[in-house]
Order: structure tokens, then sequence, then C-alpha cells
């Protein structure tokens, strides 16, 4: 689309003729109706196929390097080797790591339930959560009955100033949810102060087990070679004395089959301890038979592996970034962000535009996350964030979801910049409207 | 050894000089200390070798009957196809199964989480126990608050009578425990009329959401072909309406890989609904690929591949059996289960001598499960019940080790019979003592 006058500075006339265009343009595209997924943050088949070799990798061999029958009960923190891979996916040393199942969400239901039932003994404290965020971070408090408030995700992280002002006052709040590398959605790596402060942050709150829920979730999802390093948190953690008040998690859900992978948990020797004694009332162990196997799929090569991701990644956030630009960049009426890793990219709509967006770019075949979704109670304050999960789709289809997704994007703005003109108009036809009364 | 008068018939002599033998013959197995472990119903390293072909089964094609690529993420009830080996499992149809993840130690626990926060509204209810049961049932019902209350478990299963009173009349009890078939540790298998009664439980209690907690771990795991069936719970449940209260668990723990099998659940498909509901705050999904695998190797030969357990099982439960025998029978100082399936055998010794004869056990090399860990709260009353867990180790280590066992159990009796005769012989020699006054 070429180059136009942004709609807020369109005549009466000129907006007329844009939205009339508009109008056409997305029938056009309705009449299409191409059925596409943009909801989660799924791997494509492709990413999936890099991992192929995974089934039947052991080649008859079920014992760890350590001799362990894989395939028999026990062991709750995971195999030795499994737990090397998640110290280097975390960044801390693997006695100081759990490997567990396949998911990491259950892992971080599992830790919150430590942490509500031993450290904050059955209270259910506030919980910080960055906005825009992750839903299935608030989806757990509610299960769980744990309040949530919202703070502000900065371009460098959270707002650390805000934080440490309320945690300081308010005994009331007992942790926050980070996605610190490549945050979802926005992108966002946290910059090294906010990391150290952070860490930090337990030793200046109110709550004696203010807890930092660190989901690292993305550690090394990096879309280029050039994409910011994170701090390490647990070195900070130590630094300041509040090692166990840091629950890290990680998995290789987005390395290598996203529904069978290993999630860990890091954290001070004191927690794991604790953790471990908890989860044994729930379970014998975890799948040793899989994390063997993905320690042999993945040893040695892991930049390699996640390179050829990024090789897959990288041109569908290129055509997102250029969909984008082409048909948005001047008209002001959204931002986004412009990832350099994880797998999401965030859209701000023109104020109180993004349920009516999602809504027509469902209609034209195109699922977005349900407008909300990126805030605690699935409210936006501002209705304006829209997440866009561009891995699934193949280039073709993600291309025709972009075209869907910005026709809606210009037809909800020009149709929001022609009802002001119209209010406009019909207050100076009316300059002093007599209200109705009945 | 030869058939001897039992301890309680000999004279004073006759059992110091047994005891004087034992005593001897314990003295060298100690010294021989072989290290042995009967703690825990583990498969055997031949047990597990029967599902070596797992690893690679799918040879690079991991998608399901019905299109799903198994490697994704997504689908909280699991494979259809896994849901069908669950239902054949349960004696239920596949859509009233979900297919979970690795251990149904971890699905009983959720469903536990489940209950205690829908159905009972955050309250405790007590739990019915039958004893001697399954160690991992007490220690989930202490992990989440629930009371316990033991309730007798006869040769045909719980005692019924005494259990429809105490539910009839208290609303503070609101479920059972239960292992159908081979029951944990006694190899009980419930009636007709018990599994009846027990469908219909839930109409007869005085708590509206009382639920029978059916954990059919041993469902298809009997030693011989000529082993007892069990009714079908469901089809009862359902003609007695009680069909939401019955909450079905089995797995292939100790079909495939115990530490890396598929865990089912089975209900109603309100309950069902529910459950999904409860555990999408919890997970994404269930390892699929392993259920697929799983699936591929055991479709249509389910049959067969328990026959090859039961072959590696049956010898082992017979050293036990003839250990026991040829060394206790005619003693008067124990009495034993001989079980058609499951894992373990139950022995109980004379009163106030389990501990004692696992302690004479463990100082000569063999681990048996700890005294009372088949009671709630690790209390057996009476001190006399030990579990035997002959599964693990090979059929030499198995025989050494119950020729421990038995001399255990000999000598702890033959103590007890000869302090008895030393305190009988007390009284008779000063019938009215002076009780010390300091």
């Amino acid at each position: 689309m070429s180059r136009i006058t942004p709609y807020s500075r369109q005549s009466a006339d000129e907006l007329s003729n844009t939205l009339s265009a508009l109008e056409t343009r997305y029938e056009r595209l309705k009449r299409n109706n191409v059925p596409l997924d943009l909801t989660r943050g799924k791997p494509s088949d492709a990413q999936l196929d890099l991992s192929d070799a995974l089934d039947g990798i052991l080649q008859g061999n079920y014992e760890s390097a350590d001799g362990t029958d894989t395939r028999n009960y026990g062991g709750i923190r995971g195999l030795r080797e499994a737990r090397e891979l998640g110290a280097e996916l975390l960044g801390v040393t693997p006695d100081l790591v759990m490997a567990a199942g396949n998911s990491s969400l259950q892992l971080m239901h599992a830790a919150a339930c430590f942490a509500h039932e031993q450290r904050w003994q059955n209270a259910t404290p506030t919980m910080l959560c960055p906005v825009p965020g992750y839903d299935r971070h608030f989806t757990l408090c509610e299960s769980l009955g744990l309040p949530m408030r919202s703070v502000t995700l900065q371009d460098d992280g959270p707002d650390m100033d805000q934080i440490e002002e309320l945690v300081a006052d308010d005994d009331s709040l007992g942790g926050i949810w980070c996605v610190p590398r490549f945050s979802n959605p926005t992108g966002t790596t946290y910059s090294n102060e906010v990391v150290a402060r952070l860490a930090a942050l337990p030793a200046k709150a109110a709550h004696k087990h203010f807890t930092v829920f660190w989901d690292n979730a993305y550690s090394v999802h990096a879309l280029h070679t050039d994409a910011p390093a994170l701090a390490n948190v647990l070195d900070l953690a130590n630094a300041a004395g509040t090692q166990d008040n840091l629950f890290l998690f990680a998995s290789t859900s987005k390395i290598t089959f996203a529904g069978s992978g290993v999630a860990f948990f890091g954290g001070s020797s004191t927690t794991l301890d604790e953790l471990e004694t908890f989860l044994s009332a729930a379970t014998i162990g975890p799948d040793k038979v899989n994390q063997l196997r993905t320690v042999k799929f993945l040893k040695g090569r892991l930049t390699d592996h996640m390179a050829a991701h990024a090789a897959i990644l990288k041109p569908k956030f290129d055509v997102v970034e250029d969909k984008l630009s082409t048909a948005l960049k001047g008209l002001s009426v959204a931002d986004w962000t412009t990832p350099d890793g994880g797998y999401f990219v965030s859209l701000n709509t023109l104020p109180g535009l993004a349920k009516s967006i999602i809504a027509l770019a469902a209609n034209a075949g195109v699922k977005l996350t349900a407008a909300g979704a990126t805030w605690p109670g699935g409210i936006d304050p501002d209705d304006r964030n829209i997440r866009i999960a561009p891995s699934y789709p193949d280039p073709q289809e993600l291309d025709i979801a972009m075209d869907v997704l910005v026709a809606a994007i210009q037809l909800a703005s020009a149709r929001y910049y022609k009802q002001l003109l119209d209010e406009h108009s019909a207050r100076r036809d009316d300059p002093t409207p007599t209200r109705s009364q009945n």
C-alpha cells in the first residue's frame, strides 16, 4: 500500500474515500476467508522436523552416564546429564537444577503451590505482573487464588522504580512474574541494571518470602547472533543474599518437541531440597528416558540447533515487520515491537480498538490471541494490545494472515477517525446540545 | 528347614536350643551381608527389557491416527488412540478417558486437588483407607491436609458393612481409596458384591461429594490366567447414578517403562470436563509422542505382553511362597497372602514384631518397606504387617533375601516366646511381686 496521509489528518471527504476503499478490500479478504491461526506460540512443522531424530536416538541403550536405568522409577531431581543441560539454559551449576517433566507450566504451577503452601503459609499474596505479559502466568495465579497487580513493562524490563516502591511498603505483595529474555509478548530483554535490581528485590520487600518467578522460556531463542544477552540473575541474587527467593524456569519445549520436552527448575540448594520434598507427595519422578533422549540429541550442538530454528523463524518475523511497516508506517494507528528473539510481536492499536480489530480478523478467517489476554484477568484497560504469534503458519500463510490483520487495523482505525469526525461535525452543528431528558 | 514344634509349644529348654541355633544362623547371614532391596514395587531389568523396542518405534512418523502432530503442544485429554488403550485398562469407553503424563500418582494428586478445591469447596474431609494399603495414597492425603481413617480390608475387599454404616452417619467422610484388583499389598481382588456396594456407596453417603478413588494400578497384571476378574465399577455406578463420584486411575508404568509410561484417568463426562478445565491452568498437555509410542508398541498385543511379564514375575512369587511355607508353615509365627497378581505379598507377624524383624533384615543387608508404611500415618497399630516386594531382584538374589527375611522372622518370634516364657517363670517364682516405690 502506498504511503498516505495519516487518517487523523484526512478531511471528511478523504477519509470517506479511504474508508470506502478499506471496506471493499476487507470484504474481499473476508470472502477469501483462508482459515489461519496466529493465537499461540507454537513451533512450526519445519521447526519440529529439526528434532525428528529424537525417537530412536537411544539405540537400545537406556542407561545414563552414572549408570541409572532411565526406564525404571525414581529420581525426582532428574538425570544428572539433563540437569547439566538445564544448567546451560539457566546459567547456573547443575547441582542447583531439577530436570522435570514435559511442561514448564506444570513445574511453575507446582512451584507456585510450593510457595503458596510452604513459604507463604497458605496465604494468598498478590503477584506483580509486568504488562503486557504471558496469559498462562495469569490463569495460573487465578487458579491458586493469587491476586495480581499489573506493573509497567518498559523497554529495558519492568519499571523498577515503581516496583521497588510498591514492595517496600506493602507486605501483601508476595512475588513477581518475569520473562527476562525476549519477553512474551514484547520481546524485551531485561537490562543488566533491571536484572540486578530484580535479583535484590526480595531484600527490599516488606513480604518476608517475596519470590521472583524467573520464567526464562526463551533463554537461547535469539533470532540473530547480535541479540542482547541476559545478566546472570542467580549470581546477582547470591551477592544480594536473596537466592532462596528466586525460582528459575526453562524448558526444551521450544528447542526440541513442544509437547515432549524437558522442563527445568533452578534455585538455591535450600529451595531445591524443599521443593523436592514437596513434590515427592505428588510424583515418583519424571520421564528420565525422554531426558536421556533430549540430552543425547542436544549435547554439544545446542547453538547450531537454535541457529537452525532462527533460520526458520527469522523470515517470519521479517514478514510481520515488513507487512506492518509497509501498511502502517506513517499512519499513526499502531506501534509494534521488533524482537531479537522469542515467539511474539506485540502491537498496540489506537485506544479501544484491539477487540474490534481481532473480531474483524476473525471474521476474515484469521484467529489472533484474544484481546486482553496479555493482561491479568483478561482485561486490557486501554483495549489496544494485540499479540502476534508468527511461528506456526508457513511464510505464505503468514503473508495472507498479515494482509488480513493490517486490513483490519486500517479499517478499524479509519472507522475510528471517521466517527471522531462525525461526532465533531455533530457538535459543531449543535454547539450546545440539549440533553435528552427521558 | 525341617518341620519343628511351634515355638509357642516348646519347653524352655527346647526354645533355648531353638533360639541359639537361630541366633547362630542369623549371625552367619549378617556376616554375608548381601545388600538387597525389597522396598518398592519396581519392575526388574528383564521386565523393562520387554519394552526396549519403544524408543525408535515411530520410525519418524509422529502423526496420530486422526492426523494430530504429536510433537506439538496441546490436547489435555491426550491422543484418541491412547485413550482407547486407557479404556481397555479401565473397562470404559474412550470418551470417558483422559490420557495424561508419565505418573498416575501425579494424576491422582491432581484429581485429589480438583476434588478438594471444586467438589469439596476447599474443605478437608476424611478419606477412608482400607488397610493394609498403599503408602503413597497416604502421603498424598497428608500433603493435602486430608485426614485418614483406616477401615478393614478383608479377603473380598473393604469391609462394606463397616463402611456403609460409617459414611451414612458421618458427613465428614469424603472419599475412599481403593486398589480393586491385586490390591497393594495384599493382592486382594474385590468381589463382585463389594464392587457393586462401592459403586453405590456415594448414594448412601452423608457427604454430598463422597468420591471413590479407584486406583486400578494392576488391572491387567495377573500372574496366571485363572486370576479372578474384576467387576466393571463404572457400569455399576451408572446404574446407581453415582458416576460423577467415581475417579478411575490406571497406567502403563508396570506394563512398559516404569518411569516413562502413560497414566490414565476415567470418569463421567461431567467429571472429565471439569477436570480438564481444572488442569488447563497447570499444563498445556501431556507428552503425546510418548503416548503414540506406547500405543504403537502395545496395540493388539497387550495380553501377550502381560503374559511375558507374568512369566518373569510368577517364579519370584513362587520363591516367596516356597520360602515362607518351608520355613514358617506350622510355626504359627506368621501368615501371608498368595496373590494371583500385582506386585506384593503381605505378611503378618506376631503382634509387635514387624519393626524388629525389618531391623534384623536390614542389619543383614536386606531392605524391606518400612514397618507401618501400609497404614495411614505410618503407624501399624499392631506392628505386624510387612510388605514384600519380590519383583526387582533376580531370583537368586530373592532367594538370599527371603532366607534373611525368614531367619529374621524366626529369630524375632523365638525371642518373643522366650521372653514370654521368662516372664511367666518370673511371675511363677514371685506370684505377688512388691512394686518398687521409688
